[in-house]
């Protein structure tokens, strides 16, 4: 019910971003970070890429985000690098924001010999704060050196703000008798309820697919995906993810395929973040069936996931059922409350939304095993996600969404973070 | 700017829900909640009364709602009475919750002698469990004994649950040479605690006013009230607000000063109920102005007051202006990035979007007098209130909305609640 096993025939492989045909990426400290940690990296894709983008719903957003969109769209989706910088999200930083991206991605430019038009820039950080130019700058000559075909680590390092855990994966199928391989890595670990949150993910793949239909593919996923995930409800001023494809075209037989990968992948990232939410203990996942349609299932999933009082139930192991089906009446869409019927891994609490008798103690227990189980296991009954099933009536829609714990540590992370 | 005080013609009296003319109360243990704290409370309005309901908007809602707002919609907005239990929410107790419902109410009415359906009930406590209705009606026969006038404060602790303090307030003006009263109760500590749902409120008034025109000025004071605070954001199954009104009509002149008055004691109670939110250790106010409209202004305010990472900033007296301005953003309604401007009580951290040069010991100073001062001072320079104003572009909507800061108290209290 949970696999966390990519959908056959998608097998993992090693490399991350970099694991398709073609991707370079390279990542280092270019001294960005008072921490002297990796910060800034680049991916250069193969000529004729396509690049479909997914950005931040919030009003306030960064400079850099308002390039890439307006780049992609003059574009008609062709782009080939995006340059990533940790440790200044240049939002909120007025005229010198666009000037800093703007110079930024010329002098990436120009140094790999595209158009100013063809290289993308992501940044994340402390808002407010310009990006010491003339330090971005003089990393970059490193930086284009360094980019290699097995780079996708050094760049998954470079993109980390907060986050305790780097966050790749690579995915490689047989498509009509092809090898087609799909790479993607992520930051972010606070701020996340996308729609998009600071969440930045990118995702490469080496099979060729025309730009709408790339496009409408990697919305999909994202619906069900970065959409779906949510640690603390804020979204960020940056968020952005981007994808993209280069490579010999694919048999249209086999887009279904490609999509299954695609989604696999943006859901592992999406997963990897909620997991490593600030303070975050464990994973929850809820599935939601019955509803009136896909999307009203994963706003109740999802309103779930964002619950403050589910949260620290979770944390605190409790079986607190009913904080559960009071946040799935809250979410806005049809309900059917006297058809509610609720498990907890194994254990159903409710039927015909009424509480049925469970043994509470061995309830608990199931949640006090999950925050001693493995990170992100592929195994449900090793893993660390805590597995909330919800049925909500007898329509066709079912959907998944993914959050975390609220635990105490969040409070001292984010009460904390700049006094 | 955020002063607590009433609007004048109104002044502060003693008496709660009982100062209006007219009104009695009265609360005692019936023995519904284990820790033998009063536990039953009952209101009765004088001949004529017409009441106005709002209710939760959550789509799994207890028995005791649908029969309030059935009972209202029958009755054109006649009723007299309200018993109040606290100890079981009767929320997910399928038909037994209705049944016990409607004979509570059987009997409440039988004993004052009127019809059932000017008898309303609302119910608050641990969801899932259903009332001891023997215990409850053995608790009738003195309750109704002890309505008095002075029965307010009776009341008004009978219908606590997790509350640290009561809420009451009430309020007297002279309108037309004429004395009118307004009283109110409320509970709710953190909107909705563990199993423990629910905000309630009750206000009570001794001025005549037709029914529609009621039930319009007691809506468009919800929204500007109990509407415009947050706590953990989630909705409780449970919540309802009911306000009465009887007495000798009041002039048509006058209706603008009473609907100042019963705005006044709704954004009292909202206020109390907000400050008492588990583990805050202050009121958190919020105005926003420049707004398209007031609905978008008071978006806008409960956004920022509800965001997880404002709440937390504040609680660690961090002056995060970043959080907030992205909160803002996150809101759903239009704003002006450019236009962006930011105040900290007296503290401006911003102007035109960019943030401008501030003492920054100063700005946390100020957040930490705040966790010092007095519980709801009606003095905002010694209150508990950290106050945040937003300008969000050139429009004429403003609004405010209040909440509270979040603790890591706050996830003890919700984590360890039932294990």
């Amino acid at each position: 019910m949970f696999s966390d096993a990519a959908p056959s025939p998608w097998q993992p492989v090693a490399g991350g971003l970099t694991a398709p045909e073609g991707f370079l990426a390279a990542g280092l400290t270019a001294g960005l970070k008072p921490s002297g940690k990796p910060d800034l990296a680049l991916m250069l894709a193969p000529a004729g890429a396509v690049c479909a983008g997914s950005f931040t719903t919030n009003r306030v957003r960064a400079a850099c985000v308002d390039l890439c969109a307006e780049r992609l769209a003059a574009q008609g989706g062709l782009a080939r690098a995006v340059l990533i910088n940790s440790g200044q999200a240049n939002a909120c930083t007025g005229a010198r924001g666009l000037a800093d991206s703007l110079a930024a991605t010329a002098a990436v430019a120009a140094r790999l010999g595209l158009a100013e038009a063809e290289v993308l820039i992501c940044s994340t950080g402390v808002i407010g704060v310009p990006i010491p130019l003339d330090t971005l700058v003089a990393g970059l000559d490193p930086l284009v050196e360094a980019l290699a075909g097995d780079g996708g680590n050094d760049a998954a390092q470079a993109i980390l703000t907060t986050d305790l855990v780097d966050k790749q994966i690579a995915l490689e199928a047989s498509l009509g008798g092809r090898r087609v391989r799909i790479g993607g890595m992520a930051k972010g670990s606070g701020m996340i309820h996308p729609n998009m949150a600071t969440m930045l993910a990118f995702l490469s793949c080496d099979a060729g697919v025309p730009a709408e239909l790339w496009q409408a593919m990697v919305q999909r996923a994202v619906e069900r995906s970065f959409n779906a995930i949510t640690v603390d409800g804020d979204t960020s001023t940056n968020d952005t993810f981007l994808a993209f494809a280069a490579g010999e075209p694919l048999d249209a037989s086999q887009l279904g395929s490609l999509e299954a990968g695609v989604t696999a992948v943006a859901q592992h990232l999406a997963r990897a973040i909620a997991r490593d939410g600030e303070g975050a203990t464990c994973l929850i996942a809820v599935q939601v069936e019955g509803a009136s349609d896909g999307a009203a299932a994963r706003t109740i999933a999802r309103t779930v996931c964002g619950s403050s009082l589910v949260k620290c139930a979770i944390h605190g192991r409790d079986p607190n059922w009913g904080r559960i089906v009071a946040a799935a009446g809250r979410a806005g869409v049809p309900l059917d409350p006297e058809a509610v019927a609720l498990w907890l891994g194994e254990h159903q609490l409710m039927e015909a939304g009424q509480p049925l008798p469970f043994d509470r103690a061995a309830a608990s227990h199931y949640m006090k095993e999950r925050a001693a189980g493995t990170y992100l296991s592929a195994d449900p009954t090793k893993g660390d996600t805590v597995a909330i099933r919800l049925r909500v009536g007898s329509g066709p829609g079912s959907g998944m969404a993914w959050g975390c714990d609220l635990s105490d540590q969040y409070v001292r992370i984010n009460a904390d973070y700049t006094t």
